[in-house]
């Protein structure tokens, strides 16, 4: 049962950003889901560590990003260490960008972003270190993203999807159903 | 922004099954993920539709299991019709298992089970269609999954991704980095 999480630890690794005042983080998240279409929604579960909590509570706003292929040891990188006592942005030397609608920066390279507003529910941030945000601006790489449609080619453009001890799957290829 | 749920659509969609007396039903999920170790819990996000709500709220079960790539055609059939006119099981000649620790009924030919009873949360439920479930049996294919790891080698048993219009990703190779 201690791992019965696993079982559905292969949805896509996120990297979430926040930023209150002087105070910026990023975190590594393997747990999110779309909640809703409109209006467009999304869910992230936090790991237990105060200071992304704090600035996100604080502020009302994070970023929701989807690393690459070829981020996964950024990524890594950003979930061993905490941000109280660094400056990760810095320290991983990682290329920023301003988002259109929130104070939280980007980072560059990933394959897309969702600005989000986070929808004030202490029950669920609390609870289960559950947090709703309701998207303020949504971007995506179009050399994977058009038209409404994921096309991935470039292997290292491929999303992730952590599973455990640094293994990761990429998402393979498309295939078309017909009912 | 109608399709920014699009950007993070590719966690595996999973089938959900539940029954209560006589009544029976699965439906297909493209939004759930994992929501705490210890004790295991997992979401889903449930399609806008009252059959399955009210059968999951009248038993407080459900199980989610993984479909494999074998069976994404199933999928999208569950998924395109309601199960209050029809009995779905019988209708795609669905093999069935019964489950150790619920009534609603195991699909045979998933990649994995997980039965879970369900955590009141009627504000959760009718605000989001949000469905909390503490996991009470947890069972993997040890063909694709053991020692806590998935090992995917078979192009049919490969996790499978639904993005839209048919059209679903299966998951890729997976990769080791060091950080």
């Amino acid at each position: 049962m201690e791992k019965a999480y696993l079982l559905l630890n292969h949805g896509p690794t996120v990297l979430i950003s926040c930023a209150y005042g002087d105070e910026r983080n990023v975190i590594a998240a393997g747990w999110c889901t779309v909640l809703d279409y409109t209006p467009a929604r999304v869910l992230v579960i936090l790991d237990k560590q105060g200071y992304s909590h704090q600035l996100i509570k604080k502020s009302g706003e994070f970023v929701m990003m989807l690393p690459s292929k070829a981020m996964a040891k950024l990524v890594l990188q950003v979930g061993a260490c905490t941000g109280s006592a660094v400056d990760k942005f810095a320290a991983f030397d990682m290329p920023i960008l301003p988002a259109k609608t929130v104070v939280a920066p980007l980072i560059n390279g990933c394959l897309a972003f969702l600005e989000c507003k986070l929808i004030d529910e202490p029950h669920n941030q609390d609870t289960y270190d559950l947090y709703i945000g309701e998207v303020t601006c949504a971007w995506a790489d179009p050399r994977v993203f058009s038209n409404g449609r994921w096309h991935i080619k470039d292997e290292s453009l491929r999303s992730i999807h952590y599973q455990a001890g640094g293994q990761f799957f990429a998402i393979g290829d498309s295939f078309q159903v017909e009912e």
